[in-house]
């Protein structure tokens, strides 16, 4: 089983940036120590990637047609109106787990919480660094 | 570690209940097979409850005050609109995490995908049976 | 035929409750003077509930399962929230009408006029207790 | 008893549009199988119109001033915005009972289900032909 | 100069219709002993038209455009969604006062009190047949 | 019969300001040459303030109560929010004409065109100096 | 006089639940040490009652038909949703007093800050357990 | 092939309305100088008609039923309102492209730019008469 | 203690506006008869002022700064739309209770019930003369 | 060149007002030590007013019509609902600055930021008393 | 004649993208075999280019100033929210045609249909790869 | 001290690109001309980007981490929905103030004036190359 990790706009200044808001684990940590642990545990392959470009992460996402088998994304952001790269999941037709590290749901005053939402199997939300760990579980477990 | 696993309205009828929509694993299954299989493994004690009555959620969430260090609710439909029970995981203080078996957030027609996520942890969701595991697994694994 | 005929909160004070605009009929005047009567002439079963707790008429609903053909449920005010009312006639899946003595739909301040239409097979509503009937004949008439 | 009965717009066609939809009964099936057997029965006249312009529907009306006693009508499309047919209803004064073939209550896409509502007596909705028949036995029975 | 008097829907009715509402004045009487007495009195000439049907009213505004000078038009119930005769009026380029009975600015419900309002020169509401007089003498006094 | 002519906040201005939207005519023309001369033809008494103070418009309303029959208010900006205002003359209960020099209700823009129209007898609008001389007449002739 | 006291869901963990916002005051100290102690001064028999079940409330309310004069309500977070708890104050037709301990309407996020302010007599928010005293002195002293 | 060709309200007076809007060329120039010389050319027989009445133009589309393939639609003002019309288009069940002269999307005033566009295969607009041609096109070569 | 009272637009009528809606109650009597009683019962020094002016509201809450306790205002129609007030009350910083003499939650037409509520300590309405004593209640026996 | 600078409603209270959220500089020290200083190097002459009435504001705007180039305005809480404040800052014709001393676009509860905007050459807005002086740095080298 | 033919994000994927909605046919295939093939007949040139990037596409439209005529643009997601996008066609100032392949504005859950479509001649929408035929046709008769 | 200035998308084109709207100067004429003269004055170092590409934009200011005080930015476009842009000012943490050459404030029709807002200092906007000098000062001069 092959994986695609793909990390959205401002995550590679997690730890760095407002810790108090998104804590101190950096995304070398979330990548290396949290998920190449558990997917080299599981025997699956990862390619993880961020960006702070749409089109980057689009393109990406195409490139992962011929190879990966699920993707695990936490769009950042573009969460909330980047309907491109909701178009891009739909299109490469993967199954995709959507994670973000902070409640988003709890915040009322975004209208969609995720335009992505409609395109993806599930999401998982609120528990920082494990949100990651636990959407690889999902992507492991689920048939 | 006890942690209190509460189903919302209709959810007794799992497995039987529109199985093209909500699969054809029972609520037993889920709880006995899935869920107490796992807490066993980590040692962990289960009290498990369904209900479709709303003031039944709230009084043993209160109850479990005295007991249970954390929640696992999948709230049902009273995510759409129960202010009461939202009140009621706030009032208790434990920390609570919320778990669908669809994607909600995928259905754009509720103007509020869930009341309750301002006072949770965290949410799950779009996963199945699965999402019960790993919403049990958050609360095991976060701290 | 075997039907369960459920009315929602408040309904017991039918008759004594706000006279100008619900009338002087009894709810033992509708199910025994009109609904059994009409039954019996159709020699079909009629088991008739009334409950103030969303909870009971969702576990009424539940056993339904086993035993009726059709509900005749008139909703009372949680037409206008109860989503696990709705998702209990969903989930049972019995023909169901909805039936309201006056006119819902004239009154504009609701936003939502019924959140249990979608998955009722019609309406009938604004004609008092002759609703009920109408309502009856329904489930006799139509295949 | 005179009871005057209008067919809204595209109703003309019924049995032959969209089946799968409205069914296979034909307009003529319904006003003389089902309608004027009734009527027969009841020793009640009807005079029956259909018409897909407005103004000849609001015409028709304003022309029952002087011999009906009652409305049935089916407003086919008008339902959702013909305020001036609206108007008609509340100008002739007489009691009108508004049936739909289809739930149009059960789709949330129109922002006002019925503009009609407000000036008539009840709605029956869902029953495909059987509607008709059910509204015009509410405007035999009520008193 | 020449002036084109429409009435719109339901107004044939006038002094008939809810007279609590719409006073007991009927249109006969507006027109000829309101409207004509001060036409003839200005030596003005009016051609007056009422019709229940949009497409008539919009006949009529076309033909105008080789004779009249003005336009005063009360559009009953057409006020509140006929698009089409907005897009007349604007057409046949003539001065247009629009003229109701009612106050119908009072009534917050309609969420446009007038789509008309934007082509039309004026409006005069809520003097009953009053306003059809001052919306006359408009037409005779402005510049 | 006593009339109190009430101008809003800006009207002073009239004539200077912004010519090309309202015209040339100075508000002096309008009470002297327009309002006072028609006053003295029917034998009318006429008092007339303007203010930019919404206190003192409401002060000066209070004070008609005892000697005014009737009130002709161009409100200006005061149309689209002052509550206070619409306050004063349900309190006062004099018969009050709103005018209005451009067609307000022409521009979609603001929510309310004027939260004055449900206290007021009717409105005047979009006629420049004309709107308040047919006002004016609107009171003359009223009964 | 005999009054009935309803509290509503999770009030029973009044002064324990979220000190920092509803006070350390328990509902015991808020019953017996305020409530009770002024109803002896003013020799007015109480019946106190609190559920977090809707249907509960809404029996308990229709028992009170036989025996109350007045009702004291804090509805907590049925305040914002129970339609059903309305129809009930509706139906009984006490005179009924809605109180709160925060200042509800000062949260604008709530599109209904309250669902049954239509049918009591007023409101009493933000002043903590003297909102209840309060609610008390309004049923005593109005006539 | 045999295509309907529909002109909705107003569109007679094209080229002598507006023309700063809407051109100089007439509705005969479009029809016979541009569609009708291109349907000789593909072998392909065009009716035409034009009516200022929603009625007519339904009545139309449903005689359209026996012998034509497709339709060309200008439904002018009825694009914003006229659900009547829609059904009409669906019932008749045949492929019909709609066309506007100006872009009417570019408008943002309007909520629903077209009541129609569900209905219709694929949308023409802002090429004023060329809109047309592009029309007949489409329908000439889709497949 | 010292206690500013503060009476906003057009109470200054009371107990001749609207008896059937406001009472008979004249404001005289309010501040004499039952607020100035009430507060030489309790050695409390009122001072008392009501203004049609927004800016005078403004300038009393200002110079209320040197000596004034606490601030009881019935804000009047300033309570649907006045921030200037509602930072007046903020900058002084006294505590403030609002109230009204009809229950004006009761009616949805306004959006905002009220602008001053978020700075206020609570609110007291629909107690006619009685709210205004209720909330020097609150006033006193607040701590 | 001369400026009138106009301060708004609260705003004398500046400095001793919530320093936390506007800081401790009062108005006079704006005034002479920020405003009139770099006029004074600038060789331009200020007149400068602060009101807390709507209506004083806009004699003023009045008054500057014989003197002033420009205007240079805090609209304080008029900001967000004074229409009589933006026609008369129309009306003057004068370019005119709004100021702001905190960021109040960041604020999304209000639906418009300023309903001054459309009438204003420009803003400034979350520097704090350097809003002021930036200003009428904008006035002085803008032409 | 040169135009610019220019693809926004996932267009790439086109024919192995969902073929069930957007068909079969493959980019290449509507460049080559459509439009060049058309292109080389009226004897234009065609430049043309796909991005997944928002900034690739504007500096694309930019460059187009030294060369094209015109520009035939299918923005796909970017349709639904790239203010940029529509600002970079507003900035370049070449005539500018908008092509869909599927009826956008038949989806209503999308608010903007299209925020490009103010600063386009016009859209074409809804006939699959012939849409782009239909576009090219657009720009080569329009004059 | 040393200042990031950032231009978004089509900002290349000032002085080009609709002079009408955004005049003749370009942009090496406000950075050479204006920026870097003002910035020599003060002995501060600026580094200016100017992108079409947000998360060029985003890495830019990603960078500025290591070495800027502060940064001025108009995001052109990206102002109305970027919400990565403006995770990525929250970010990296540096005073950022916003300038627009156009008063964005005044067009109500972008439901979100500026996305970026809540996260800058303040915004100067309306003054052409102007707002960006007055930026500049902002930053020279707050502290």
């Amino acid at each position: 089983m092959k994986i695609l990790v793909l990390h959205g706009p401002n995550l590679n200044l997690l730890g760095t940036r407002e810790p108090g808001v998104y804590g101190q684990t950096t995304l070398p940590q979330i990548n290396a120590g949290m998920l190449e642990a558990r997917a080299a545990e599981a025997d699956v392959e990862l390619r993880i990637a961020q960006s702070n470009h749409e089109g980057v992460l689009i393109d990406t996402l195409h490139d992962a047609r011929g190879w990966a088998d699920a993707v695990l994304i936490n769009p950042g952001a573009f969460t909330h109106y980047s309907y491109a790269l909701r178009d891009a999941i739909a299109a490469v037709g993967l199954p995709t787990v959507e994670v973000h590290l902070s409640n988003v749901h709890a915040r009322e005053s975004f209208r969609h919480a995720s335009v992505l939402a409609p395109v993806c199997v599930g999401q998982i939300l609120g528990f920082g660094p494990l949100s990651y760990l636990l959407g690889l579980e999902a992507l492991l477990r689920r048939q």
